[in-house]
């Protein structure tokens, strides 16, 4: 950043360096696995990881560089659910999509690459594609989450159990999760959402006034070990534990634990991005529809926060834990004591659904269709996972799924 | 109330009057029909007729005397979905009980009748069981508004559209809507829920505060004619209008309209209670899901009520309208001037999920089931309808319906 | 028969009689079930009475008098599955027909009656009407059948386990079934199908040669005991026992018993016409479908015999036997000893698809949809059962059901 | 063959030969594909390509040596419907299997082959294994065409329309179909089915007398302009020339001609293994269903020959046509004159149910499984495709597909 260089300069070489981070940490996630594995989609749900290597991609280059695709069909392929864009594959085919094969996903990055720095270092890029640039690199971020919770999916599909890669070094001594305690919040009329400045999602904002009444939260998630303990407990026999459409759900789908999980010979093994391991009483418990969150707390006599709750009680904590940086890709005991640790290993279930906050605007534009449309039949998770970029995450920050979904990493909080 | 009669018996004597007209009315509603047409099952949403009048009674027997069924088999074909009570007939299946016949099921109903007026003469139910009476009879009463939805739904599949009677006189000259205007309310912190006292189902309850901004409400609800212009604007053809889950129904479920229309020659025709009429531009329009009701009212350039706008702004509006008791059975324009006119004729969506209130309590007992494990993926209704009893209705009272429902008397009004 | 009567006057009278025995069986079997039994549809393959009632007489109105319908929407209500004839109400859809009531059903077939009558009487139907009426009485013969299989499905639903009618008196002492032996015929060139003369169904024409190769028939049907032992032998359990298609539906149904077998603290119950009875493992089995009786044969070590075989060894042997004229509704054990007994009682399963004969011409006209084009993906049954007018059959008779039937009565007898 | 080679040395040498070059056809298939390619799964019925590499070996493995799986899992993964060897894969998963690699099957396969080498050199391969050695290789010589056409199915899901490789050189000016003719042939009881030696399916025996009428073969299969009539006559609009279970077809799959075509600008094109391409109106009309075929041949005024008609005609006309090892991968005009050419281009569907011959008995072991329990609800085909190995085929052989199959290349030949 030598003598006389420009601010404007100076902001477009950062952010072509964070371009660059982003786009990098994405193919290093797909990395491990093999062409054959990037194409597996075991669900509608669920995405190829090549299909969020070419999707990425196309995002910066319709929404933000507004250039014509690189082949005539990507438009086609690689719109998520854009209806301004056009048609586009069906959600559940696109696992058939052998070609483009692997190689040229890639190049077709390299290509996407080369059109944002043109446009960057020109300084051809406007104010609002700027922003939608920086849209662009949380879109991304959101989409390296999906890859590892995709192709977990995928892959435990496979007999064979096969690992998405092998652990760096030997798991170190098991540490043991810290007692929860529970901290207290006064009643009052508060202040939450985004502030106007910065980036964030359209749906974080505006910052408005909600009342809360006085509530305690737990300091640590819920832990495998507790949650055996429902299970124990007849918890997936008692319907009276249960909402209505989560008791169904027991009965249609024959949850008896979390998914991922499988009893054999009277131990609890789970599959993990490192193949089936035993279940480890010590972690935070994840994989669990929103149904089985809301019966554990009932359960437990205690009930899921408002994502109010924990907004506030987030607004002071530090984004700190155990995000997709630290390659353990698999939530970790809580050993932090006694404070407030609201971020990383698991996404947190609320009892929310997901709603426009008062005075809701969507983003202008394609991108409007980004969040908005979304607000219907979807409960808010709060925290991020051990599946998400550390950058990416805020005590603003709204995640949503519908609450049968249990394939994210998805644990819970009590409140009460 | 001659001299000499002490206030309990005073109090027993209301109720048993109580009681007895809303059972009577009941059987009224029913006796326009066929035991054919009490036999029908058109969906499992929807419950016979014939179903509707076993349950009510079986609701009295079973959870109000506690007492043993008539029939053994009672419990196991007359309980809904109370899981604590036991196994029970599938939700769908209801519409192959052609036995108890229509005879048995109306000779049970004079059995429990007499049941409950023993008990009441004799003064032997306690306390708890008074107020599980008075939960029986508004329970009676939402099965009222169902047979007749229910049975409207029934009677729409039968090719010959058949009335379920036929109106008692030519309609008058037909009125017009009185104009929309906007009635104004100011932000602040704001009591809304059932006081303690009096009846209410648990789900109204605790009465707590929340912050509203400052909003406005249309002093009508929407009319056929003004939605005929969504129609003709597009508005089930452009997606950008919709809900991502509502653009879905339009699309697998073939919407083009409310439910009940059907476009014959040029011209909207739709099933009423009296068979086939023409759509008449100045009544409410009603029949619709959320999904509808939200994309109309983004298309109107406004939005849908929360539940708390809309309680604020009816809790000092008289319960006077268009229910059941003025025998239309069919929503009427809306002719009453500037004033807020909230109940009666639809029900009207609001934009708020189904979720507890802060500090939320279920009933204690079996009862418990009756509300509080369907707070997941439901929206909340307000106002009242054509079917419903007047004296079921209050500013608190909270229905609710997956936004996908489309044969209640739904319809909705702007806010902004 | 008085001196000076006209041969065709004679022939006219009888076929009046012939008509009128037809139509009046109908309504007495109907006449144990009420309006609201009459309205049961438990499946789409299934049918209400009260449908058969007017189906049939439509038949008459249509195909044979080529009249205009009593009301115009009839030709929609009771078309069956005429193409040519034009829309009608969904198969799965007549279970919602309340209306028209069944009075006004027997209203239109006493209509229908009148039409037939006038023009019997009045020699007003031409040669080829006449053919069509016989075709008429045949088809409604038919749908007796169906009234008493498809209303005991639809009872079968009723967790009341409700009775079609109560027993005229009370069964005597319990017959045993004669002990089973083989009857021989050798190899050789026949002749199969019906003469050009004398009224059959297109399907059983033209008469054309076979090669049979020797075989063996047993003489009586297989009993309820017999299947008994297969079922304690595994018999559900072996995949080897059978067909790939039987063994999916055995897994994806749960099949573990014949239809309407119920087991109750060791014993095995069955559901009939006269409600839940002990199974007596004497009677002939029934109401298996193909694959179950192919697994049995199978495991007995012999096979289901040929349509060609059963019609060789049939064209000697009366009629006669357990027909619907008995009033039993039930198969009875076969007590009659070394003799072949092939008609009643149970429709017997054979291997062979239900395919044209060589050289075969569907009837003329809208009545050529009757038969040929359902020669796809059934198979043929033989001999007629308790539920048969005897009148109905006869050797060369072609029944044909889907493998996966099971409402019918149908059982099988072994042959090698 | 050099002096002193013994006679049973030699034998095992020619067999050598023919599993190796056997072995390698199969490999070739797979070849122009990459492993992303290799692992599409378009629908259950469907396997990928890699999965039919391995399974192939499986059979060897399991099925000839009898050794143990080279991994523990290999039988649960390659396994395709052999209930005695116990549970596998579900069908429609397989595509799910990125794991083992591509890389890792073509290992698999090298140790098979080393397997059998070894055993056959070492003369240690019993008769009976000998003769399960040939049943291994026709095995696979069904998979050779199975890899053709399940891989043609899921290209063309992908909207790239990509070639399975490119044509090895232009096509030649566009040959002419001759003219069709009938050959006539007279009644009588005739032989059908393989004699006791030599290779032959199970299910082509026992050879057995049927009575046959005097019939007429068209000398040539009909063609795409041939069918192209009768689409444009209202083929797929006119329900009278369809069977009940196809025209449900039509309606429900939304049929309009046969599988891959696709109308664009007035133009018919349909999916090639070589890309899409304008459709030929001499060539073979293919990929059609039996209902199809069935309906084609009743508008013709015209229907499918029996299985035994097409056999008789085939017996004494030479295994020669358009086969897999030509390299077209598409029928090709059938210009060779007025002789019955019956061998090659399309299977031929017939009017003929696949059931057991008299006196038909399984394979003894495992192997029982191959046809016998498949014969239900299948229709059966004549004749081989250009996807098939010239040297599998033979007048005897029985092709079966349910009737609603299309991916096959399956077309159609008159009778009269």
């Amino acid at each position: 950043m030598g003598r006389g260089r420009k601010p404007a300069e100076q902001t477009r070489e950062k952010l072509a360096d964070r371009y660059h981070a982003v786009r990098v940490a994405t193919v290093a996630l797909a990395a491990p696995l093999s062409p054959e594995d990037q194409l597996l989609q075991s669900m509608p749900d669920a995405s190829p990881v090549k299909w969020h290597l070419g999707h990425t991609s196309w995002f910066f280059e319709k929404l933000v560089l507004g250039a014509k695709p690189l082949c005539p069909d990507y438009d086609f392929l690689f719109n998520s659910y854009f209806e301004a864009i056009g048609a586009r594959v069906a959600r559940g085919a696109r696992g058939m999509l052998s070609r483009p094969s692997h190689d040229e996903v890639l190049a077709y990055r390299d290509h996407v690459d080369e059109g944002i720095d043109g446009a960057l270092q020109g300084g051809r890029l406007s104010p609002r594609q700027l922003q939608l640039l920086e849209l662009g690199l949380n879109h991304e971020q959101q989409h390296q989450e999906l890859i590892l919770t995709d192709v977990k999916h995928a892959l435990s599909q496979n007999p064979l159990r096969p690992a998405y890669r092998t652990p760096k070094r030997a798991p170190a001594a098991r540490p043991r999760a810290a007692a929860v305690t529970w901290k207290a919040f006064p009643e009052g009329l508060q202040w939450i959402g985004a502030e106007p400045e910065g980036f964030a999602f359209d749906n974080e904002r505006p910052r408005h006034r909600v009342f809360v009444e006085a509530f305690e939260l737990a300091t640590r998630t819920v832990t495998c070990g507790e949650y055996l303990a429902f299970i124990d407990d007849g918890g997936y026999r008692r319907p009276e534990l249960w909402l209505s459409d989560g008791w169904a759900a027991v009965q249609t789908q024959g949850w008896r634990a979390p998914l991922y999980w499988e009893e054999a010979q009277g131990e609890w093994l789970h599959f993990t991005l490192f193949g089936q391991r035993p279940v480890d009483s010590e972690e935070p418990v994840c994989h669990l529809s929103q149904y089985e969150a809301d019966a554990y707390a009932r359960w437990a006599g205690a009930r899921l926060p408002t994502e109010a709750e924990w907004e506030l009680a987030a607004r002071d904590v530090p984004v700190e834990g155990n995000f997709v940086e630290s390659g353990r890709l698999h939530p970790a005991p809580a050993t932090r004591g006694p404070g407030l640790a609201l971020f990383g290993d698991v996404w947190e279930w609320t009892q929310s659904a997901y709603a426009p906050y008062p005075g809701f605007r969507p983003e202008p534009g394609a991108v409007s269709e980004y969040n908005g449309k979304f607000m219907s039949g979807q409960l808010l998770l709060r925290g991020g996972s051990c599946a998400s970029p550390a950058s990416h995450l805020r005590a603003t920050y709204r995640n949503f799924f519908p609450p049968i979904a249990r394939w994210q990493f998805s644990g819970l909080r009590l409140a009460r």
